[in-house]
């Protein structure tokens, strides 16, 4: 596919003495993204690619590839161990890739030893290093399919969970099952799709590099086989970091403002009360952990593209440019569900959006969604396109489900059907030498 | 979606703060981004801005959104008129969607209007604007659907052609069809699919967010409401390009590089050679513009994954990691087809894709070519993922025919299937004032 045909272009020359200089010494000296990360770790990224001539990949003068967690400009490493997993707190990346499996072995040794490859690689490629070390065997398949070789970390996060299924008497866990740890129950309005529906095994891949995003579940799905299959995957996406680095909130394809309200990650109360399993809540192996919902929410686009602003504002209770509250000024007043307009009528109305999924404002739970676009829907002819729901929650059967609940009668459901849906336990976080798991298997 | 739970964030008071001095501002003046970019033209941004009061929207510190075209640090704007339709010399962005619609009007006149309506908008979405005026009566729909809001125009360019069938007895244009356009004939290991074939027109949008993109295509068809209808779309991408700012060539999904040879598209005398069409080529409304090719080609991810090393650059003809033909060193060597190893047999195999491709070097193409991503083959369970090859040239029956015929031995085949293809008469560019498609209509 790389070579139909092409004229000798006059600045070959100048690729080709830049591109030795840059990269192709790198590869001579079989000098790995990760060997490099390891090394700047020690001395100093400038210092090292001096030393090795090895500017390239780090691009010319740009910040070292090490950087916070926290910085979202796009080309860090966030750590993949720690007290929790990274892809929860962590600020949402600009793309997702999800991916849910099913297993397809017979012990709970098997399931182990894949959790044990699996965090090896996941370590590896969130520090932007590529997996193996057989790359130059011609003689075997490659260790790494290689597309996101030169790409820097991206700030990629591995998140794994596992469904309520995996409790089942394949593997012996069942004593080990949360009390309330199910698939969700009908909603209203639920048109469920098995193509996109439960799974064993949930991998939630975020990066600010699609192809880094892409390159992991493929990898992850690569090592699995054998042991375990895709079962279902979604991708999504929201307006670059780049686009909007005034840090704005997101719009949805509705072309509304989501994620105005949220709980404050870096607050650690909130995040224990709100997102983190505690130890006392009964299950000790998720202490650390979080529970995740991921539904799949198609827009009907056409139909909401067709409605009218004071529809749009009055099915949100927001208004649309500002993503204030209706009868407020600013995205971030406080909302007023008790406002009333010069007749006494409620300014938002009893079905808008935000007063269902607000309700007494008792409940919380800290989302993390991606906008989504699949192409048409070849039965209708339509874009199949919406928004990837996901939550983080302590506990689904408190947060997500009454909230859930509440929105049945919203008056957003006349534009959306939800046609995928799934639960994942996620597990606390990892230490070196330990993996991803270790506190279940 | 936007409101299930939350705590107060302490944060919230700042992030209000914040809000209200950048974007607030300027929707309450109903200043418009493209009002903003206008002005630019004449005052400076830095200027205007202040005055204003919406450096929000540019960003804080950044450089001013006019950019020269060649920008592709991502937020620039591309000219939509000239004598070309951009995206295609446009250096590639990181994202493409592509769209395919079917008329179902029945007179010419109709086509026109819908092309007018279409340049307009495309003018206003690639400088970065939103489309029409009313966006604030709340009795109407809103004239844009409003998720591209406050994003940076992202180098957005849309690229217009019509395909073959336009030309059929529907809208008496029979006579105007360049001799040798018509559907590509059937080539081997084609298992072309319906859902991803053909069109009477075809739109090229391409832009480094794809939010940004997305937003462009959803918009085009929604002002087709009527005239035209959908008949397939494919989303791709490429590694972004902030992740490699070094400009190393993008690798596709098999883990090679591609684009390596491709014609410079900075000299007018190449490109009137191999990409425009010229006026002594017997179709005078064509004159500046390009024909197009796209194929939708699925890589089978699982049998690729399995290959040796060997096999695989045995495949393409080159090195996997350095991008250079087997037996080089560098990526941008001359292919040497003649070269041997030390019995006697070449070193580039007689089947591998760089010797068919090239075939005597003496046709060449302009690629333009996007991975994509589409989730699971229900069929199959497994990746449906690989190419879609997009290529521009002044004669598709000299230029990409040829090429793909001798395709029909390639080894690449093995790994390969092409389940989609079109074929789109780009126009010429249009001057202020013009249409898209004012020669031909």
């Amino acid at each position: 596919m790389s070579e139909q045909g092409g004229t000798q272009d006059p600045s070959d020359q100048l690729r080709k003495d830049e591109n030795t200089r840059q990269s192709g010494g790198m590869w001579r000296k079989a000098i790995t993204r990760r060997d490099v990360l390891k090394l700047a770790g020690i001395g100093g990224a400038g210092l090292l690619l001096g030393s090795l001539g090895t500017g390239g990949i780090l691009q010319a003068g740009s910040a070292p590839v090490k950087r916070e967690a926290q910085d979202l400009a796009g080309s860090g490493v966030v750590d993949f161990y720690g007290a929790h997993q990274a892809g929860i707190a962590t600020p949402p990346q600009d793309f997702v890739c999800f991916a849910a499996f099913d297993l397809t072995v017979d012990a709970v040794a098997q399931v182990r030893k894949l959790f044990q490859q699996w965090t090896e690689a996941a370590a590896v490629m969130t520090s932007g290093g590529m997996i193996g070390s057989s790359n130059d065997n011609p003689n075997l398949p490659p260790s790494d399919t290689g597309e996101a070789a030169e790409l820097v970390p991206s700030g990629l996060t591995i998140t794994f969970g596992v469904g309520p299924s995996l409790f089942d008497a394949r593997y012996g866990l069942s004593a080990k099952k949360p009390d309330t740890f199910a698939d969700l129950p009908a909603f209203s309005g639920d048109e469920l799709r098995p193509e996109w529906t439960g799974g064993d095994i949930g991998i939630q891949v975020c990066a600010n590099d699609l192809q880094v995003a892409f390159h992991a579940i493929r990898n992850l799905a690569r090592i699995a086989r054998g042991k375990a299959v895709l079962r279902w995957t979604q991708e999504g996406f929201q307006r670059s970091s780049h686009s909007d680095k005034a840090g704005a909130t997101p719009r949805n394809l509705m072309g509304f403002k989501d994620g105005t309200v949220n709980p404050n990650v870096h607050d650690p109360k909130t995040m224990d009360e709100v997102v983190w399993a505690q130890a006392d809540d009964g299950v000790p192996w998720m202490a650390g952990g979080s529970y995740m919902v991921v539904r799949r929410v198609r827009i009907r686009v056409e139909v909401w593209d067709r409605s009218t602003l004071q529809d749009q504002e009055a099915t949100f209770g927001r208004h649309r440019r500002s993503g204030a509250p209706l009868g407020s000024r600013d995205e971030f007043d406080q909302v007023d569900l008790n406002a009333k307009d010069e007749n006494g009528n409620p300014l938002i109305p009893m079905n808008a959006h935000v007063r269902l999924a607000r309700g007494d404002n008792s409940v919380h739970l800290l989302r993390r969604s991606y906008s989504y676009s699949s192409g048409l829907d070849r039965t209708t002819g339509q874009l199949d396109a919406g928004l990837l729901f996901i939550s983080y929650q302590r506990d689904i059967a408190k947060q997500f489900i009454p909230v859930q609940k509440r929105l049945a009668s919203d008056k957003l459901n006349e534009y959306i059907v939800h046609n995928g849906s799934a639960v994942f336990a996620c597990f606390p976080g990892v230490r070196e030498g330990g993996y991803i798991g270790d506190t279940l298997l």
